[in-house]
């Protein structure tokens, strides 16, 4: 952990201009949102196109350099998945030198995570809401080329599924799954984060109106998502679900519903927001 | 419904080029999917930046002019929340002319949405997979600015977060709530669908190993999403949470728990794929 906590720098294209009161621009917040995220969305440019390509992609921030660097440090993030070698050569630049430059540092992506944590039902549709954690990271994306930083990401990345599943599968990777397999790593330039956490909000004037907190129920629907009883597969001999998968699954079932439910009474960052 | 089942047409930016026997164009299973996600995430092009925009938003799917269209049926997408005039008269041809006509269908967005369905262990880190449903929509997006199709939007938008809430809040919205309001309506060009079920698979050399099959469980650990226990607001008086919530959340929850559990058991689009 640094001594001080880190904190993205604000990009035109990264500010938060909306709801600034639920911005946070440190890398610890930013990258715990990523990490816990089972699908990210990967946003970039298409030469010939003008929609941007999106793809769903599993990710998770890491560094190989520094294995031990924890959440609050400068990480990488490593995605696992394929961008056509056309699509990761394109560059806009007029100037032929500066376009070289611009190749070497790989593709311009956007990066999304979200989360939602709970329905927020107020009086009015207008004062209704979400709670929610969102993270946004902006980076340029090269194709990981170095066998061990390869095997690094890949460990890091099946282990973000389940801890430990790594070591309880067959490993390491033969050449053929070496092969078969692309992982993008993306140098972050900066990102965000908005989060939206508490109770409803209403105007004054529909809190003042009796009749209407008479009729109308108010607060919060927790929202958090379920790692469900698992179901063997065909060819499964293993009698019963190993420890580390149904440890895991306890911690985080019982993590993400705490998370959802304290989040109603938690009213940071909410000085006029909705 | 219409008689036959409609399809979006294969562009070259929505063609699905990976693991096409997961692709699905129909209208209707990518209009469920994209209704059925509390968030989606809506990309454009930035004027000032190789980085793609990317927005959570809360958006549904509907017809203005057939508000009794069904899922199958030609729709547009309404999304609430802000997109800062600046970029939504963003365009990029050089004609001038035909920059007039670009800027009139809207500003190119590709709208994701995203559902993870379920964890699937295999014998190998490379087999490893998630159950999921995917879906991508490429449109134009303009500002809703006639006052009877932006209630419709708004009843829509308010009624995918919990059925019923509009006529049981505080409606029809005020000047000041109509004004503050921004309502976007994308016209679809295109769509696709990715959506992937079933058990693991592994490779032959790996399912001939006894040892490894002895040592490793696989299968599938069912993902979803709870509405949990409804949390009372500050001000809230309505002792008694109303059954239109009870029963809507009785309901999601169950078909949530369930889908993700079938989808084990559905080996659909799996012809060779992991």
């Amino acid at each position: 952990m640094p001594l001080r906590e880190l904190q993205y720098p604000t990009e035109p294209y990264s500010k938060v201009n909306r709801m600034k009161d639920r911005a946070d621009y440190a890398l610890e917040t930013i990258h715990q949102i990523v990490n816990s995220c089972p699908m990210l969305h990967v946003s970039f440019q298409s030469p010939n196109s003008p929609f941007p390509v999106v793809l769903p992609m599993i990710g998770q921030m890491g560094s190989f350099s520094r294995p031990s660097a924890d959440l609050g440090d400068v990480l990488d993030l490593y995605l696992h998945g394929y961008v056509s070698s056309r699509l990761m050569n394109t560059t806009r630049s007029a100037d032929a030198q500066e376009e070289e430059k611009e190749k070497e540092k790989g593709l311009p992506m956007t990066i999304a995570a979200s989360h939602v944590d709970g329905l927020v039902l107020a009086l009015t549709p207008n004062s209704h809401s979400y709670n929610y954690r969102s993270a946004i990271l902006f980076g340029h994306a090269t194709l990981v080329t170095d066998t061990a930083e390869k095997l690094y990401a890949m460990e890091l990345i099946t282990n973000s599924v389940v801890p430990q599943r790594w070591t309880n599968s067959r490993v390491p990777p033969n050449a053929a799954e070496m092969q078969s397999t692309s992982v993008l790593k993306v140098t972050i330039s900066t990102g965000s984060a908005k989060i939206r956490t508490g109770g409803p909000h209403d105007e004054k004037g529909d809190l003042e109106d009796e009749a209407l907190l008479g009729r109308v129920w108010t607060g919060v629907v927790p929202v958090y998502s379920v790692m469900g009883e698992p179901v063997a597969g065909g060819y499964n001999r293993v009698g019963e679900v190993p420890g580390y998968i149904e440890g895991w699954r306890g911690e985080v079932n019982k993590d993400a519903e705490e998370y959802a439910r304290e989040a109603v009474g938690r009213e940071v960052g909410e000085k006029g927001g909705k």
